[in-house]
């Protein structure tokens, strides 16, 4: 009988395997997609595509076993050859080709020069022709990095005793947010989509202590800016037994710190190739709303109309007055009015105008909102009541504080947005691999 | 100005702490929710439920400074009391308790016993009271399990070298599998839920070479049994320059094989009280389509009318026959015919009747289909064209394969299903957290 054992060795190499055994002079096989050539008369240098970065290969008249015209841009290829070392070559050395296999062949020419170091293309371009620009080296770079993100923060939530959860995207229409919702039918009942897994991990808490997600979340808001998605990955946690609610902004900044760690050991090419440095985490400042509002209103002698939020040229002159004044890169803005958080959070016993909660602002801009949360059950009604908001189709998540919970808080981390200002970008898109915005439901 | 620096150590022990230090006689404080209180006159045992497991308290007379009457099922607790080695309690020592503060009180009794071992509760009951149930110590390790299972895949394909993507769940109306999927209005434009990531991972393979998701999918499917879910989690891979399609199936045996491994060192606590040993996975039998019929039809004399496809009972044989004959928990059937696989499935160039695709069924269930996928974009487009398809919607996959893509395949495998029958259960309900099927919207 036929069986299948694991994973077995290939006999193509990648380039960190060629680099770990110093192959100087060793025959090698390597495979790729074609990235560029460019031809020199008796020789030319064909620069493969592969996953960890380009590889520089050399055709060589009288050495390569093929003709060079049977290679096209977009092929994709096996080569066989030598290793030569070569310091001008990106990756210090390069191939000698004796022989290719093609691999498989375009039908049409690039619609994009991705090909370029800094592709001279719109957004709007880039977007429309998605699965090509992305093979752009620094385009893809900016993805690898937010996989190093959603990484740490896994990583790290898994070693502070958190469990992972995943909790249903597709639920019935509440009272809470009832607007915001995309709405669909569920086999004849109306249904919404979850804008956040708020109601399901606060659940959880009484169930595992602490808990994360990283999952899609959906809101239909009519934004058109640089900075909201209709559909985004939300990094969720939540954590019981908690002293205070800076225990929540805490574990936010050694999941920071733990994630820039592992993107400067882990992600070292990607950060190069975008030329970017990671952020300083080791000590995140903390300012009072009231206080932050008031220092931007006297420093850039503005006026601002809502005293119960941020509006967003605030949030960037906070984050620009943290940067002048202390180089911080994030701030924790704490204490939030009662009357713009939502009748979950838990109002300051010092002073119930205000609760126990924070947004963080990376650069100037939101990225996270959490807070602590109520978890006794008759407080939790009564505000909800003092609102005048009706708890039908909360009675699941009533239960759970009806039941007994713990106290607890918890956050939500924007992915895209992190990783657009961690990778130096300006609009969340650049940051999404599909984007989903007023406009763009395609690719 | 008030900075936050990072995680600080908690005054409070967790069990693997006060085991890990060797604290007999220490003065500890712990926290916890009230699991169960034993009174037996001079001495009572308060059982703490943590989230590492139940922790033996013993409140004292004269010992304990507080009215044992002061604390009620359900509470959440601090306790402060001295570490007592006592080889009969669940984790091989006792806290013998001195002060206790109440941090939280429930407001109604229990509606389901949770601290029986195994609930002797019906499914319905257990999904209707979801937050509560879910305390339970033996229905919450199926979960820390499932976390298991999802870490063990991330982390088994990082080291593969596969780059973690998030693509959207919500589509343009497409011509591929227009049925079966949920359907809602996206600011005035039809729109649907993503049954699989499929055409964005094949996409991502142009770029990445190798990618993976772990996300939610939506199957509008009017199913009623126990192994359909109408939103699941879906572990999903893809791979570019494989040799044959047998490398998809010797890296999901990889990832197999290493999530049993990593199960067993870090969840042993979770097996054992599920008492469950994890299945042999050190190599995996595979059979293809047509011999698999035939074994069944011929071992257990049954006739089967559709020779395109297993049915539910088939898979089922075909898992005893394996079990029986080579005790093996898992079989890959391969080949599978192409009339009844997607046309982006690559036919068999030796028999085009079938496919160079596979299933995993795992104690008889299908929990994995994947296989080999069509690169070249002429055969793709010939393979729909024969087939009488519309590509009208699939542009932006089809450019992907306009401008070159390797060979590549890939496979999406349920999570809620193994988890289901590595767990011993026989309702995928009972391996999700909140499950969504026809008539189940809520919690």
């Amino acid at each position: 009988m036929k069986v299948i054992t694991g994973v077995a060795k290939k006999e193509t190499l990648e380039i960190s395997e060629i680099l770990a055994r110093e192959m100087d002079g060793c025959d090698v096989r390597v495979n790729g997609a074609v990235h560029t050539i460019r031809d020199m008369g008796d020789v030319a240098f064909i620069v493969l595509r592969k996953r960890e970065g380009l590889l520089q290969c050399v055709y060589e008249k009288g050495l390569s076993e093929f003709d060079l015209k049977d290679i096209r841009e977009a092929d994709t290829v096996e080569f066989t050859g030598r290793v030569n070392r070569e310091e001008r070559a990106p990756q210090g050395f390069e191939i000698r080709i004796r022989t290719v296999r093609i691999l498989s062949e375009p039908a049409e020419p690039m619609p994009l020069q991705i090909s370029k170091w800094k592709m001279n293309t719109s957004l709007e371009a880039k977007l429309n022709n998605r699965a090509v620009s992305l093979r752009n080296v620094r385009e893809r770079a900016k993805f690898r990095i937010q996989e190093g993100i959603t990484r740490g923060f896994r990583d790290f939530l898994y070693g502070q005793g958190f469990t992972e959860i995943h909790t249903p995207k597709i639920g019935a229409k509440s009272a809470e947010g009832g607007a915001n919702m995309f709405r669909l039918e569920y086999f004849h009942r109306p249904a919404i989509l979850q804008q956040s897994p708020q109601f399901y991990k606060q659940m959880m808490v009484g169930v595992f202590d602490r808990v994360f997600e990283t999952a899609p979340v959906f809101r239909a808001e009519k934004h058109n800016t640089k900075r909201h998605l209709n559909e985004y990955t939300s990094l969720d946690f939540e954590m019981g037994y908690i002293d205070s609610f800076e225990e929540i902004m805490a574990m936010e900044t050694g999941f920071l710190q733990y994630t820039m760690d592992l993107l400067n050991r882990e992600y070292a090419a990607d950060l190069e190739i975008l030329g970017i440095e990671t952020p300083r985490v080791d000590s995140i400042p903390q300012v009072r709303f009231s206080e932050a509002k008031q220092m931007v209103a006297e420093k850039y002698d503005r006026k601002f109309r809502n005293p119960f939020d941020l509006e967003p040229e605030e949030e960037y002159l906070i984050g620009q007055l943290f940067k002048e004044e202390y180089d911080a890169d994030f701030v924790f803005v704490t204490h939030y009015p009662s009357k713009k958080r939502p009748f979950y959070a838990m109002d300051d016993p010092e002073d119930p105008v205000y609760t126990l909660s924070f947004d963080l602002l990376f650069c100037g801009l939101e990225i996270t909102t959490g807070g602590q949360r109520i978890h006794d059950y008759h407080e939790l009604i009564a505000k909800a009541a003092a609102r005048g908001m009706e708890t039908e189709g909360m009675e699941h998540y009533l239960a759970a504080f009806k039941h007994g919970m713990p106290p607890h808080g918890g956050l939500g981390i924007g992915l895209e947005r992190l990783t657009m200002h961690l990778v130096g970008e300006e609009n969340v898109r650049e940051a999404t691999l599909f984007p989903r915005d007023l406009s763009r439901l395609e690719p």
